[in-house]
């Protein structure tokens, strides 16, 4: 098995695809085409500066309604001591009425942007002015009555809006490489044009390769998986300012992949392959390309991301070949791909800069351990706990596009960089606006699926709940440490058999706290639909015939079981399993129904995720527990007014399981 | 003339617009409608929240190509001491291999993304492993060799994505109110959707009024205004989420109008009347509005934008009315109304938090007067000098787009602010991204054409040159007091002859200069086109049939006027309109082309822009002045980059009147 990939720098790969593009004269502005100017210029790229055609305004046009005068006839009026101007002209000739025509102190009226008479250098609004009219004078005589009086002077030029004030004809209106705008549309046709030249949008095929994919709509059987990179790329295409082409999907064969990028290479200025840019037995992505043309490398130093594939091929009955890109079959390292090789080739393409992130600095929440040969982008959730920007990193598996969904940002650990403890600050690019930020609450802790439901309910309340998933102990802990606005506990004491109070001051023994019930749920015992062994109580587990499937030391769940199973008198050495351990109430699940177990303790939501059914034996509470009197408690009102609105109750009290009676209660204060 | 515009905050418009909605059962979400899930569901808004169907991924899956094992089976694996596994199942049917079929230490042969066995726990990555061949061995004996030799032991769950890892089915994918993003797009496919329901976008009538207006497209003469309110209008509806219709120029016509607004009003969720919402005597959209429905307000405290009607007008056989936004025609007013009243509209009808902005602090770099009893919204450039962010008020008329297209940022004014002095302290609503302003360099001083060139040069050396007209003297003192990086000076000195040398010392004493030549540019007496009055030298200026149009006092140009008239000889006394002053070179060139006067002296470019002729007699210097040695030199560097690179001195070569022979040398080093 020739394993060939070899993991070059980020930037070595940019350069080495930039040269090859320079050899194939395509590394420059794709082409340019000119459009009408109208609302689907939004966002295109000027291809050439825009010289302005017209001076706007064209003339010397009055800034108001009112009367246009000799600013030096108007020298001395006061509010004691009015001047009288003779009204004259008007009409639709008004403008161009000449000096000769005009009698001394001569004033004429005038609509808002309507040229300046020659004769005239300053327009006087019209309620400054006072007519001189006969009784019962209508509208057209208000416009022309015989006289105006004025009670103060004005200075030349007031009100008027000069030739070229806006934009001089001749000058540049927009540099080339400017994305458009609306206020651009506008002056660009303010500068007499009525269309413009703008870059033409790069064409990207999207083919997507796996045997094992199906598209969007077919029901998955075991094995296969959901085809919806290629969705995702073809917006990232089009919010670079590319368009895309999705083309069916192609089996594993490399004869069909080599058919599929000779098809796209007629007619595309850029071919994304998704996937089998690996190394494995069913990876064509390399030898479809080598075949076609030219490897120019495979493999770079980015994780999530890595087995990257970039060549050129030839394009059928033309000189220049076609740049193919092999990007990575999970979908995290796919749309990193995109962003880092992708996004830089398609503004080069368009003439404009890369995309320029902004960059924070913020404090890591957890310890992190990063292959210090690579350039390791790790998604973050970003808040700022009392006055510290924190960075929560989310799930780094390349496969959990859900980690991109909630990332506020992408810390970057560069190479040579083998890690980073708790609190170590770390350059994060930002993926959201600041202000997106400033109203976010960080939950730490055990996670219920009804803080969703309270997320959902905070966002129209003007706050963002950012839930990181660390377990009940570890969330207190992150509470103490400063990590955290909010913990999610459901810490039974088997001592006295309460939740979460005595845990307070043994985990958080610097801060002021308050415990504050989220709801009571059932714990439960996960069967097969239908319960074909019969399992009906917590004795059921000392049965020979049933297998159990055990949570990890530490969870509370697990302290959960050996209370109750202490209380009933089962030893664990008698539960079948018992040191079969998982890590998640789902995979407690998933165990169950796979058959690899009988059954496992849980929540009923577990069990209604992979539709199995749920024996409830367990009540208990799940508290949120935050600060009092510290600078963040009024960032965390909202979430006292959401637990005691009816909306989110009722919303709890449809799923199974739950029960409100107690939420929003404040349990202790400490 | 009844002026009924009142003026009231923005606040309390909002108010009163939303419960007229609310009355009128239109203060919610629009619509909705189900989208299939592609690149053009990009910004869409969710109408609900998204909840999983599948779990993603639906299975235990292989994360890497590798064998499956029991995890417990490889204890004791040894760098030096190797077990055996036996290689068993694959093909089609490998993944549901059963555990009763397997020999003692079992695996299997998996590629990336196939199920786990069900007897398995854990993956050995291929390349880990090594198979144990006969000589000869092909590709489907390597991927099923009789059995493989380990050397390391793996934990359980190594390698293996669990079942739920990205989404566990039930859960909350995405809020409703969210606005999709490419990776959105992918896992709402992965939790098992083919369609999202979206919040339909509102439909918005655009309709410009105005019988002084002409469409895009056809010469204006004078008096005519091009059209292209509607466009930027569209162009942002568009960019807030919504769909725009522009009707046809409409006649200054109140039944017009009506017809106009009654058309609109059957199929349209919003209408835009633009303009003839101020209280002229051609503005009838209050008018319009009050005979088909209610005016809920005229005049809002906002400037530019205050003359904004607001009111519900009756849809045709419907019982739900229609709102209309008289919007004021300036087009900064217009875009700026609908910034404020619009955007939390469709983003409410969306169901969507309105846009935040970003809000920096900055220190104004010049003094501001503002009406107290308004929210002053200054167009700002935004740069930091010497570590010191720095806003430069855009030039403030309401007429003027290109401040819009220029500006970095809104400075907001708030009521009862009567102004600000220089180096004050003001909010500014980010309009670009922190990044974007990095690499500004703040340009004050007199203008040239030249630096507009120099400025697209730059772009792409990653600076952007913001430009500031100040006029010479007044970019030195900017450069002294810290608020600029640059100054464009043409400063005369009449006692020496020389250029900008002496006033360095005594304009910016403490800093360290260069003083590097930008051009030599011609001045000249502008004169209508075929020089009817045969003006040649700077004595016709004494002649009694010229009548000559000057340049304010402290004017560069004014400064030249007098050294040369008084080399020559002349008084100004003898100069027929020497005290008839203009504050622009194109304000000169107006004065002649309207045939106000017969000459005037500037640069050969105003004369240009308006199709006259041009007579040189001087020949300037004009110089750019920078600090040495400061923290902001480097990023001054590519300045000098470009001043004596080829490209700039060919672009500027081709405009009349310039002469880079000069270009690039360094005067003067203090």
């Amino acid at each position: 098995m020739t394993v060939y990939l070899h993991d070059i720098p980020l930037e070595t790969a940019q350069e080495r695809l930039q040269s090859a593009l320079e050899a194939g004269g395509l590394w420059q502005r794709i082409g340019e085409e000119t459009i009408p100017l109208d609302e689907h210029a939004l966002g295109r790229v000027t291809a050439a500066p825009v010289w302005a055609l017209l001076s706007s305004p064209h003339y010397h046009a009055a800034a108001m309604d009112g009367f246009a005068v000799r600013a030096a006839d108007t020298a001395g009026a006061q509010p004691t001591a009015p001047l009288t101007l003779a009204v004259i002209g008007g009409g639709a000739n008004r403008a161009s009425t000449a000096l000769h025509d005009v009698a001394l102190r001569p004033c004429t009226y005038v609509d808002t942007g309507d040229p300046l008479p020659d004769w005239a250098d300053a327009i006087i609004p019209v309620e400054l002015t006072e007519p001189t009219l006969e009784a019962g004078g209508n509208a057209v005589e208000i416009r022309r009555p015989p006289q105006i009086r004025i009670r103060a002077s004005v200075a030349p030029w007031s009100h008027v809006r000069p030739l070229g004030e806006d934009i001089v004809a001749t000058q540049m209106v927009l540099p080339a490489g400017h994305t458009l705008r609306p206020a651009d549309l506008g002056a660009i046709a303010a500068a007499g044009h009525t269309h413009i030249s703008v870059a033409r949008r790069p064409r990207v095929a999207i083919l997507p390769t796996g045997t094992e994919l199906i598209p969007v709509g077919v029901k998955p059987s075991r094995g296969k998986i959901i085809e919806y990179n290629s969705i995702v790329m073809a917006a990232q295409i089009a919010a670079f300012g590319g368009e895309a082409r999705r083309s069916p999907i192609i089996a594993d064969d490399l004869d069909q992949i080599c058919r599929g990028l000779t098809a796209a290479a007629a007619e595309h200025d850029l071919i994304l392959l998704n996937a089998g840019s690996s190394a494995g037995e069913e990876d064509f992505a390399a030898a479809a390309i080598e075949k076609l043309g030219t490897v120019l490398l495979h493999g770079i130093a980015v994780r999530p991301g890595h087995p990257v594939v970039i060549g050129m091929i030839r394009r059928p009955g033309q000189e220049k070949p076609v740049p193919v890109i092999g990007v990575p079959g999970f979908p995290v390292s796919a749309a990193l791909t995109l962003d880092l090789i992708v996004e830089p080739l398609v503004s080069k393409w368009l003439g404009r800069r890369e995309k320029a992130f902004d960059v924070v600095e913020a404090a890591i929440t957890r310890k992190l351990v990063s292959p210090p040969g690579d350039d390791d982008f790790v998604r973050v959730s970003l808040g700022m706990v009392n006055g510290r920007l924190l960075a929560a990193p989310l799930p780094r598996g390349a496969g959990v596009i859900s980690s991109l969904v909630q990332a506020d940002g992408l810390a970057l650990l560069p190479r040579g960089v083998q890690g980073l403890e708790e609190g170590e600050r770390v350059s994060v690019r930002l993926l959201r606006t600041a202000s997106e930020m400033r109203n976010t609450i960080f939950c730490v802790g055990s996670h219920d699926m009804t803080l969703d439901l309270l997320s959902e309910e905070l966002i129209e309340r003007d706050r963002r709940m950012v839930i990181v998933n660390v377990g009940s102990q570890a969330g207190l802990i992150a509470l103490a440490r400063g990590y955290a606005h909010l913990a999610g506990s459901h810490l039974l004491d088997p001592e006295s058999g309460e939740y979460n109070i005595s845990f307070l001051r043994q985990y958080v023994p610097r801060k002021r706290l308050r415990l504050v019930a989220l709801v009571e749920r059932q714990q439960g015992l996960l069967v097969m639909p239908g319960n074909p062994k019969g399992i009906r109580q917590l004795e059921d587990l000392a049965r020979g015939d049933v297998r159990f499937v055990n949570r990890q030391r530490g969870a509370g769940t697990r302290v959960l079981l050996d209370y109750h199973l202490d209380r009933v008198g089962i030893l664990p050495a008698n539960v079948r399993g018992y040191n079969e351990e998982q890590y998640t109430h789902l995979n407690i699940a998933a165990a169950v129904a796979s058959g690899r177990a009988d059954t496992g303790l849980g929540i009923a939501a577990a069990a209604s995720a992979l539709g199995l059914d749920f024996v409830p034996l367990f009540r208990e509470r799940y508290d949120l527990v935050m600060p009092v009197g510290d600078e963040d408690e009024p960032l965390l009102v909202p979430i006292l007014e959401v637990l005691n609105a009816g909306s989110f109750r009722a919303a709890v009290g449809k799923w199974p399981g739950y029960d409100t009676s107690v939420t929003g209660s404040v349990l202790v204060e400490t």
